[in-house]
Order: structure tokens, then C-alpha cells, then sequence
């Protein structure tokens, strides 16, 4: 008897931004296979028993590849077990859900995926900010700044993103700020209003408001660190008139 | 004793696809108002007493108007009551959510956002549709095809978007989509994927693949209908790898 593998997205940080039929996955797991920034609060809600494995990646600290992932999926599966793999975010955006559920369903396992709220947009929510508004921006670009890392081309050109879209978010881009902000800087000028969230959704969420001309100082003044999500354009404003968590 | 407003995104379809933020908020409701996309079966959440308001906005029936809306929402919160905002996908991307929260909260009124799995991305996954793949798509831009009726000049630039980013996404897009399509043809050629997804992540899931070359014609023979969501980009043939509803 095979079993088979449910991919979740466990949201953005807040535990109960987790979808009903994410938490039902995880409550009839007999392996959790769940990535760092996922919350120790959902892990609480496997079953007694449910064998939970970390799998990465904080610096500093053994992780798995994205291989041994794949292989220890198909591992347990393959033992009769209902593995459910939970990534932050959502799977499908910068999450390799995909990745992974290729890589099992060509071992003939079962492989669901259920969405996540990403932190594309409900972190910008949370801080106040919605991605779009009627008069101030009517399309959004989702970028990472992870992307040059892997490849040799740079796959991501921020300048063109932010001439072609409004709102422009960026998920795992504050160690390249500097050079995405002078990037983006060139096409939308130095008053362009930006916001970092650090944290975003949790109970350590931070805020850092300024515009393309004066927030890399001010990323350096708060010592602003990773997971955070950079979103520029005008919607950035509203914040002053809408709810926030922080 | 004032009441408060609580804007929720009930996801894209599939009634487990709520957080379990959002359905708490559904059950401690006074009052819910709430629009045509959202699932009937979350409604029945509701408790015991709890009123239910129809807010639009299909063709053909009478709905309130935005104004309507907002007003509606003070002054149920003014009679102290807890009123619940439901909309189908995110409030914040493109569901207007950040207009009815300002219009709340300038009434001296506590309201509260909780931020829902988006049609942009899950829609997509559910027909087996990654927005983003190492290899095939760095950048995802989000745009709506309704963004032009309501304005003089044109907002969106759909060739200018798909320039720009790999994945395109449009929402509420399938009224103008021979027009789209000519447009992005122009810079991604003919034979570059689509995909129409209707009614996704619903039971009544219908998904029409081609290319842009052949779309329009296959979409006009499937007789497809609002509503529904276009992807465009070469992330749409991993759906022949990838778990699937239809």
C-alpha cells in the first residue's frame, strides 16, 4: 500500500492564516516534513505520534537538500505513510512545490497540493498596505531576490518590472537591497514610497517606511534582516489609513 | 457600544481554502455581508441569528453599490454589532477591501483585515500550474481585464507586462480576451502557453489550454465564462507533471 503526499502552504507567519484544508492535512499526517519559517504553533496540531522532520534551512544549522527533500518524500510514502510536506507561504510561488510534486508523482505516489495565503500579499496586508487600489495601482509584479544566486544570467530586471507594473513586491530581497533599490530608483526616482516588512504576520513584525532615496540607510538604521518582503510603489501610503498589525 | 468590521478573503473557490482566522471571524459574527464568488457552504458557518446580506454582484439581480456597501458596514457597527466583509479571493487584490477599510475606519471604527488564499495563485495550482519554476519563471505580474471600464485612459499595458515578467496572470479578464491576447502575442508570439481556468478550484472546474495563437478560437468553442483566470507563460505545461482537479 502506497501512501502519499499532501504539499501545504502554511501561510505567511501568523498560524491561523493556514487554510482549513491545510490544517486538516496536517492533522492526518503521519509525517510532517516542514521547512523554518514555518510556526512551531502548527506543528503543535499533528497527532500523537506524527513523526516530524525539519528539514531547513537556517544558516549555520544542517539542512536538507532539495534532493535528499525529494528522496525522503518518496521514502516515507512509500512506507504506506500520508506525508504532508508544509512550506511557508504558499508552495506555488517561489516555494518548489512544484519541484516536489513532480519529483513524487514520477515515483507513482499521489501528490495534492493545497495553496497557502503567500506572503506576497498578506504581509503588505498586515502592514497596512494593499497591492492594489483603484487610482494608485492597477497591477502588481512578484519578484524574489534570491534568483541570481543560482544562475550565471541575471534572471530578474528589476528596472523593467518597475516600468511595466505599479506595484512592485520583492520576497527574499534584503540582502541584495542596495542594489535592487538603485536598480528600481532609475525608472521610478528617489521619491517612490517603499516599505520592509521584517516579519511580517508574527508577533515580531517590523515596519520600515521610507522612499527609493533613503531606505537603504534606514534598513541599515533598524538592522533589518531576513524574512522580510519589500514592496515599492504609491499604495504604500494608504497605510496611514488603513488597519495594521504594526 | 460601537462593533467593529472584520474584512475577510474566503479564498478562491473551494470552501476549505478559508484561513482559520477567517472562519473563526465568520462564526463570531453578528452580521455577514457578502459577495457572489463566495461559497455558499461558508455561509452556513454563520451562527445561530446571524444576518446574512447579499452585497453583489451578479448580472441581472439587484446588488448594493460600493457606496451602499460602506455604509452599510458603519452603520451595522454602530449598532454595536460585529460585522463580518466576506469576498471571494484576497480583500486586497483588487477586492476593494482597502477602500472599505479606510471608508470604516474614517467612522471611528475599529476594522480588521484577514487576508485570503488569492485566485492569482491558486486558481492556477489547482489546474496544475506553478506561477513560478526554477528555469521557467522568475516573475509573476498580476493584472485584471476589468481595470478599463472604469477609466478614460488605459491602465493596464498588457504588452509592456509581458515583456517584463515571465508568468502573467489576469483575473477577470475573459470578456476582453481576444483584445488581451493580441495584445501579448505581439511581444510573447504565438506559440507561447495559455491557459483559461473557470470556475477554479471549485467542482465546476474547466480548464482550456493552448497557445496564444489558438486560444481565443478554443475559448469561443468551450463557450468559457466569467469566472475564470488566464495564465500565460511556459510554467503551463508543467500541468501535464502536476497534481490536478480537472
Amino acid at each position: 500500500m502506497k501512501g502519499r503526499v499532501v504539499i501545504v502552504g502554511a501561510g505567511p507567519g501568523d498560524p491561523e492564516l493556514i487554510t482549513l484544508k491545510g490544517l486538516k492535512a496536517l492533522k492526518g499526517a503521519d509525517v510532517i516534513v516542514y521547512d523554518r519559517l514555518v510556526s512551531p504553533e502548527l506543528l503543535r496540531e499533528a497527532r500523537p505520534g506524527c513523526e516530524l522532520i525539519y528539514a531547513g534551512k537556517a544558516p549555520g544549522r544542517h539542512t536538507l537538500t532539495q534532493d535528499e527533500i525529494n528522496r525522503l518524500l518518496v521514502e516515507k510514502a512509500l512506507e504506506g505513510k500520508t506525508v504532508v510536506r508544509l512550506k511557508g507561504g504558499d508552495p506555488y510561488l517561489y516555494g518548489r512545490g512544484e519541484e516536489e510534486c513532480m519529483y513524487v508523482a514520477q515515483h507513482g505516489i499521489e501528490c495534492v497540493v493545497i495553496p497557502g495565503v503567500t506572503s506576497a500579499i498578506a504581509v503588505p496586508a498586515y502592514a497596512g498596505i494593499p497591492v492594489t487600489n483603484r487610482g494608485l495601482a492597477s497591477t502588481v509584479a512578484i519578484a524574489t531576490g534570491m534568483e541570481a544566486r543560482e544562475k550565471k544570467r541575471r534572471a530578474v530586471d528589476y528596472a523593467k518590472l518597475a516600468e511595466a507594473t505599479d506595484t512592485l513586491v520583492i520576497l527574499m530581497g534584503v540582502s541584495r537591497l542596495e542594489e535592487i533599490v538603485e536598480e528600481v530608483r532609475r525608472v521610478r526616482g528617489s521619491e517612490e514610497p517603499v516599505a520592509i516588512i521584517v516579519n511580517g504576520t508574527t508577533e515580531e513584525q517590523r515596519v520600515v517606511v521610507g522612499t527609493l532615496g533613503d531606505i537603504v540607510e534606514k534598513a541599515r538604521r533598524a538592522r533589518v534582516k531576513p524574512p522580510a518582503v519589500i514592496v515599492v510603489g504609491k499604495t504604500v501610503t494608504l497605510r496611514e489609513k488603513l488597519w495594521r498589525l504594526s
